[in-house]
């Protein structure tokens, strides 16, 4: 059941989302008449709440899901597709510590901050203030900023945690950092990165090449939706076709080479 | 560092993984010669360990990724890709119950152990007593268990538990059970499926219609890897095409439709 | 050189297409000001005329490709990437006969009467008169009617043809008319589908299985594009995701199964 | 109906093809067994001719795709996925007259010569004499030699023909060559590349940039089977997941920018 002080996710007749902290004393307008806050508390999650129209809304304990597409965005934020194999890939689990950079609107940083849970740490890095800002604000929103720490930093001048598990650099020179990358992790510990063009990507290479990081895989995502229909089966006409290439590696620890 | 006890990954020159926990007594007989478990202490993560012919193993703490991939299986296992995506949309996290059925090989039993961590439970069912087994062997091997409780049963009789926060439903025929998984479900949790055939998708998108789950989507996740060559950048050749169609949906708390 | 009677594509500085007969004594009125076609017959191909506000129009010879994207629609048309294809497995080439149904629009006509040449016919039934007069039309305009024959009748009737090499069927149910279809080819020719669900393909199968039909494909074709820039490669944000699904087969003459 | 000196495709009942011009004196022996080319002849296209051991083998027309497919190849050559949008996005087509380089196996030469027709022609170059005699060869096997020129030369010296239609290169290093092209083109004209790397892609483009060709689209193929079964529809597991990628462009006479 809810409770005061949680957040909510309020789902009108239309498909509208509304994103809410409970507070049993406040109205909500919506577009189809006022909402009594009190009312969704006693209705509770899975069920629905009438504005004073009688227009059903539906209360729904937000998904992960739901609050990445529920951000506020100032730039482009990763997509689930990319972000849930980008979990799984780098290992972000419960107690994990993990570096990001940048923070940008904070749509990873809150997936980060949702899998480490309460046990682990996310430093979210970015140069510029005011995307620091706005992470913080989303993470707030959504009720995991103490899990998170921000720098408003430039990397190149190197991040100041070592040893975390796994370090995600979405940054548009990534083969700049990958020195200062390195001596934030623990030898073992996943990089991974997000690029849009395929010039990036061979620049990125090139640099790993000459890197300690090795086991680099380079791929992208596709998620191909289908018109639910049971009676008309069929992929959705149009689809989001690239977002940005997917690179891991693994920073190692090697022998000399002989010789 | 590792730790006597701790599962390691530890990659030959070839490439060839081998997981092992450590225990500073033990030899590990390799094809490249015979590699002291002491030594992979010494050396630890990221580092390497000589054989007694000189090669190096590299040592590594295994990712969720790593883990999945080296599952001994008797079924085909979910694809990370699909599992990525899969956590996610589920809202699966530390501190979560969930439950899922099958539990075949128990690839997406460690996934779901991974993430809810320490403070969260698995619920794992599985008809066939020799599957539960082999899901269980496999948890403890990855230091997982204590987070998973196995069910041996027919889910048809219906779930042990209630309020869990998400169910997957990797059955066959799961347009059967649809009422036994809303039962254990909290309202406004998330359901998901995998199936192979549209046939199958058409019958679940058929039995969906009348039941209480509603938000259905239906996609599939498709993975395509690039060579990894800064000068000639190209995708594979071949890919994996099709492992199979993940189907969503939430479950709802509906008023009546006025009569 | 084009000539008086030929038709001509002409290109805007914009990018919007217009479709001509050359006529030197017509002035045609483009958002850009007047272009006489008596400067377009001078330039030629592959040239530029210019309108009495000094905007230069490209002048080309339109390819196969520009007539299907210039046809006048009251449909869907098929898509290039599912035409060119369809061409190379029917078989479809200079002399031969070819059915389809239905007419439509008559991007599909257009492409089968490209193909056979002067010296092969194209057969298009549609049940719909309208659509008979519509493809027509369009062959008009691109100059290849006169290897086409339309039929206005149902195919439920039969085709009027027999030996054809190539058949294509793009009607909603085509599982209905395959005897019709198998009594008008020649033996050892292909059949062509285009269906946009799975539950059709479905039926389509099931049909085939009991027909003269054999050696059956099923399968879709996905384009790509990408953005044109040598500095920043990379693919389209959002593609066309499905047009329909192929299949093919082929009209044999089985033995007898042993009783 | 078969004719002496035709070419047929035997199907085998395993699904092996061969391809056989028809000589009634001659014996085909088989793995199933003698195969009398006299009955093959008698059976005729669609109909089936037994072996001595009693096995059946099916006579078939072969289709462009069907040649395609058994052309004997010392290189990759092109999938009919690509070359069926190439001839429709090169405007190819009976009559028309069309440059190639190289020849390789002669996968493309046999398509174009197939489309062009009678009344058409091929000019296909390749520096390397080994290839330009397997490609002529293959052509031979088809039946389409005749449609056909060939020219064992560096096309850095330029091709010996002027306003072909269209222009396929098919070569590694496109870029030194477009000067070449463009000599050879009719204006308006249209020219197609295959590529396999995105840093090739990436140095064409800059090329073109420079050159004058314009219309520029870069885009790839995808093509996805599925299983041949009515009850349980899925995509294949595998596919071919990378060819190339296809580059269009066209030949314009452009006003010299002012000033």
């Amino acid at each position: 059941m809810p409770q005061a002080g949680q957040l909510v996710m309020l789902v009108s007749p239309k498909g509208k989302r509304y994103f809410r902290i409970v507070n049993p004393e406040v109205t909500l307008h919506t577009h189809d008449g006022k909402l009594e806050m009190a009312d969704v508390l006693e209705q509770g999650f899975g069920g629905q709440a009438l504005t004073h129209l009688g227009r059903p809304y539906s209360i729904l304990l937000p998904t992960l899901y739901d609050l990445i597409k529920g951000v506020k965005r100032h730039t482009q934020i990763m997509y689930p597709k990319d972000i849930g194999y980008t979990m799984l890939r780098l290992g972000v689990g419960p107690g994990k510590r993990v570096v990001e950079a940048g923070s940008g609107s904070g749509g990873m940083t809150l997936a980060l901050a949702w899998f480490v849970g309460d046990t682990g740490t996310v430093f979210s890095y970015d140069r510029r203030e005011e995307f620091s800002e706005l992470c913080r604000q989303n993470l707030d929103w959504a009720g995991l900023a103490s899990r998170v720490q921000w720098f408003s930093k430039d990397i190149a001048e190197g991040f100041e945690q070592t040893e975390v598990d796994a370090l995600f650099l979405d940054v548009r020179t990534p083969w700049e950092y990958l020195d200062q990358a390195a001596a934030a992790m623990t030898p073992g510990g996943t990089i991974g990165f997000l690029l849009p063009t395929t010039n990036q990507v061979q620049d990125l290479l090139a640099g790993i090449e000459k890197s300690s990081f090795g086991e680099v895989e380079v791929l992208e995502i596709l998620l191909r939706k289908y018109k639910v229909n049971a009676e008309r089966l069929r992929p959705d006409d149009r689809m989001v076709a690239h977002t940005g290439f997917l690179i891991f590696a693994r920073k190692t620890t090697r022998y000399p080479c002989p010789g």
